[in-house]
């Protein structure tokens, strides 16, 4: 199947575009950064429609979709310090399958629980975003390429 | 590398031990279930020494873990009915690398939150958890032999 044949149907689901802006396409999954600036918080979605669980991906797209989290578990280890990746695949209140990875810090405003739900996101000031988009999509680049 | 000399110094995290019941050993992963009756909850820890977060695997044991987990979340999907998988390597107070898969519910005690620290665990009675084991047990064995 064509790339574009392989990702036909897919639109990104709402509440992800709201609460998100977008850092780049990797083969399979558009990476998204989290608007909480409280978070290193990376957001992978594979260009699939209809997908909700992991297991509901073909396998390799699923072999796939796991280089891809650990290349974005990397970018993050790489641009800040990092006690813990949480890698994870909730999906409760978003039905699209998509797949958090979040660089945590054990001073971090969570710490040590799972981030979801604590507290309320703080955005990005527009300048700051930016600076974080290009500095992921550069590591992303570089481990793409190393 | 043979598989003995992949897993030398592998060992289960004590807490882990504690808080779990083994089902069984797949490829990779050392599967357990969570002691935890609220939530059909299964606990994968691959069998490699001082892990602990997914990108820390060798590329092949990454793709080999998500082919487990995915085993994993069929197996619950054939016992319970379920709508939503939660796949996630979180780790924040266990530091040895284990993926957490779990069968949710829209009527379960902590939808539509994350499981992790909503109320208090409720233990298996024994004979209900060897049950589950036994039924876990099979259902891998079902997906791994089709």
């Amino acid at each position: 199947m064509s790339p574009a044949a392989a990702e036909a149907g897919f639109q990104l689901y709402p509440q992800l575009a709201a609460d998100t802006a977008p850092v780049t396409d990797l083969a399979l999954c558009r990476v998204l950064l989290m608007n909480d600036r409280r978070f290193p918080w990376l957001i992978l979605v594979p260009r699939r429609a209809g997908k909700r669980d992991l297991d509901d991906l073909a396998a390799a797209d699923q072999a796939q979709a796991t280089i891809e989290a650990s290349q974005a578990a990397r970018a993050l280890k790489a641009l800040v310090s990092t006690h813990k990746m949480n890698v994870a695949a909730l999906g409760n209140m978003v039905p699209q399958l998509h797949i958090h990875v979040i660089a945590r810090q054990t001073t971090d405003a969570a710490w040590p629980k799972p981030v979801w739900g604590v507290g309320s996101a703080e955005p990005y000031a527009a300048a700051e975003r930016d600076d974080w988009i290009q500095r992921v999509r550069r590591e992303l680049q570089r481990s793409a390429t190393s």
